[in-house]
């Protein structure tokens, strides 16, 4: 029995119920003899409305200040789990990023960890404790100022300090039992997977699912620590990430993990391109020089005839409007005819490393969404993923078709809970 | 122009709008060229929020956990200030109390300050930056664990600081407009007092007075910080606590500083003490040994027939219970007849460093009690305070009726707001 990393997401820690309920958890894995060390987001709203705060005093919060401000959060969730464990006749002691040894850089708001340096946290265990730390938190390298990890990144920060501490496993607990081949809200037969590889659970994370994020599951791969995603509401076995196969139920890797769909995006397309050398390059300099992070990009052959051609990307709808700024500045240099900017749009993704060595898949992918009715607007693959861009409006069609397609449904339908909080 | 240390209490930064009030009033003073350094409570009911929550997961909670989430409270009013100057166009930081190298022993919940090493402080205000830091807590010299300094921690955090950078002034400032020659919710007609010396302040705070702890004026005293008590509603000059007479109006030193009364605590009386050597001591040592504080003590002389006397003491009322019970234990071997526990109980007590040398006082004293048919239970006086306990119900009569005697009414009823959290 060795060291296991568990973290429980702001909606199991809701309220002193919920605390409580985690609490008895945590024992439990305590009483069969694991070192226990917990990471723990902030209490349901209250990330919500500590930033509520921040708005109503400062329209533009400093990013030192901010982080300050939203590590209240975790502090008073730690300090209430710790406490709630000791009442069950445990002990527990609670820390702050810092304490924990989370080193970051300095990038306010969504710092990278450079380092972790578990002492205190090895210190603890080892006299008999259950460690509790703050998730998302960090401190930073240079100037010892308080960070936070943005999007997800109590996630990131059970993952890195299951590294340090060479943990067995990092258990992700949430209000879903795992990972589905689908998102569950909208494909009704998805089935939870049993077991994952890092690879396509990347490839999952980057196309819309949102059950853990890419940061998190490229730090597990990289350090080789196998996630276990499950419910904190049940204590059913949720989906193992891994290299290997895990878990009692060890299965031969599916040819097909998922479908994954994303509907946060927009698409731009640059109208009459000259096709020459450089045209593209110049395109993407301008967007990068902005900050943006752009996803899809597709480029159709010219048009003989007129020596012109299109380019269309597609990026976070969040940056569309600063994207379409800096392109119309650039116009007169580019030299293009004109911009078409599309908010409309939702990504579809199939997903699986068995893709490679199956060669009928794209075709079957495509019949799928041919016969559901679905008209295909981008297409961009890699070797373990296929995505496209449709209507908006025709994604839960496109998506149930290809699950179905490609045998993913199941015999009934699991009654899930499907949310989270993103911290 | 020098450093100026100003502590703002929660009632000051209840909200978004408190916060932002006392933001503009912070930039004025680093406008008039001085360097500043803010200390802060915790936002209106932010502290009674937490301990309920932590009463909701946990009966007793742990100490250390305890103050890990109380801590909570400052991180976010310290925060939101600083984004609230820097709204203004001025440069802030804050900084924790472990940041701002505020060390304390280990006692969890009440704390005490050893060392003050604000290097990070000094560095950020010589940057050109206003210093936020978070009032009530610090980090314990062994562990490294968060501590808290208990009630009126505060207003202890801004005097050491003040000390540490050795401040021109401590600026207090509250939701009254300084300290009163009584309390104006009972005394109409109280007068705010321009200038008392430490000693004075400090029989005041140990007599019932709230708007200063006794221990924020001890260290203030020990470093010679002068203090001064303001409104933060209001630009007006409050009380100069120092040495020596300060500001715009200084003044000879009153006969009298004012009437200070204290319904708080409670009176045992253990009757039928053996009048022999060693008895008194038995009974103190009992409390003592249960870790309760007493205030007076009275003891009277003993009935020739019988030999035997009655001890007398006052103490918290929420140490009642607990002494109660130790002294019962105790009986057999002390050897006395019964216990009586009494807690409609008020102390009235005048403080003035010139009774020293005013005979005339302790007369007039008992002369206006009597005259407003007050009943005197237990008398107590040191060189510049007389105390008296009487019945609870009594307590407004008797402060009005001493107040009036010393010629301490104002001419005018000046209105003000008393109140505030006590951190």
């Amino acid at each position: 029995m060795g060291l296991v990393v568990q973290k429980y997401g702001g909606s199991s820690v809701a309220d002193a119920e919920g605390i409580k309920r985690v609490a008895k958890r945590i024992v439990e894995a305590k009483k069969n003899g694991h070192q226990v060390v917990v990471v723990v987001s902030a209490m349901g709203d209250t990330t919500d409305e500590l930033i509520d705060l921040a708005e109503q005093v400062s329209p533009i919060p400093s990013g030192r200040e901010f982080d300050m401000l939203l590590t209240a959060g975790e502090r008073i969730s730690m300090a209430l789990l710790a406490m709630a464990i000791k009442n069950l006749g445990h002990e527990a002691q609670s820390f702050t990023g810092s304490q924990a040894g989370v080193i970051t850089d300095s990038v306010h708001n969504k710092a990278r960890i450079i380092d972790v340096t578990p002492g205190r946290i090895r210190e603890s265990i080892d006299a008999g404790n259950i460690a509790i730390v703050a998730g998302f938190q960090g401190v930073s390298q240079d100037k010892k100022d308080i960070t936070t990890l943005g999007r997800g990144g109590s996630d990131t920060t059970a993952v890195a300090l299951a590294a340090a501490l060479e943990a067995e496993v990092c258990e992700i607990y949430t209000d879903v039992d795992g990972v589905f081949t689908a998102d569950p809200r909208v494909v009704k037969k998805a089935r939870k997977i049993d077991w994952i590889s890092f690879e396509d659970m990347l490839e999952l994370a980057s196309s819309g699912s949102k059950v853990l994020l890419h940061r998190c599951v490229e730090y597990a791969r990289r350090y080789n620590i196998p996630i276990h995603v499950r419910s904190s509401f049940s204590g059913l076995r949720g989906t193992w990430v891994s290299n290997e196969p895990q878990g009692e139920q060890p299965m031969e890797q599916a040819i097909i993990s998922g479908v994954a769909h994303d509907t946060s995006e927009a698409k731009i397309t640059v109208v009459g391109v000259p096709d020459k050398p450089g045209e593209a390059a110049a395109i993407f300099r301008t967007i990068s020089d902005s900050e943006l992070n752009i996803d899809m990009v597709v480029q159709n052959v010219s048009a003989a005839s007129t020596g012109l051609t299109d380019i269309s990307f597609t990026l976070p709808k969040t940056d569309g409007h600063k994207a379409m700024e800096a392109l119309t500045k650039a116009r007169p240099t580019i030299g293009f005819d004109s911009l078409r900017y599309d908010d409309q749009i939702a990504k579809i993704s199939l997903v699986g490393a068995g893709m490679r060595t199956n060669p009928g898949v794209t075709a079957t992918f495509f019949e799928a969404l041919s016969n559901a009715g679905v008209n295909i607007e981008l297409i961009s693959t890699s070797e373990i993923r296929i995505s496209v861009v449709t209507r908006a409006d025709d994604v839960k069609e496109a998506v149930r078709a290809v699950h179905s397609a490609f045998g993913l449904d199941s015999d009934s339908v699991e009654a899930v809970v499907y949310g989270g909080t993103g911290r």
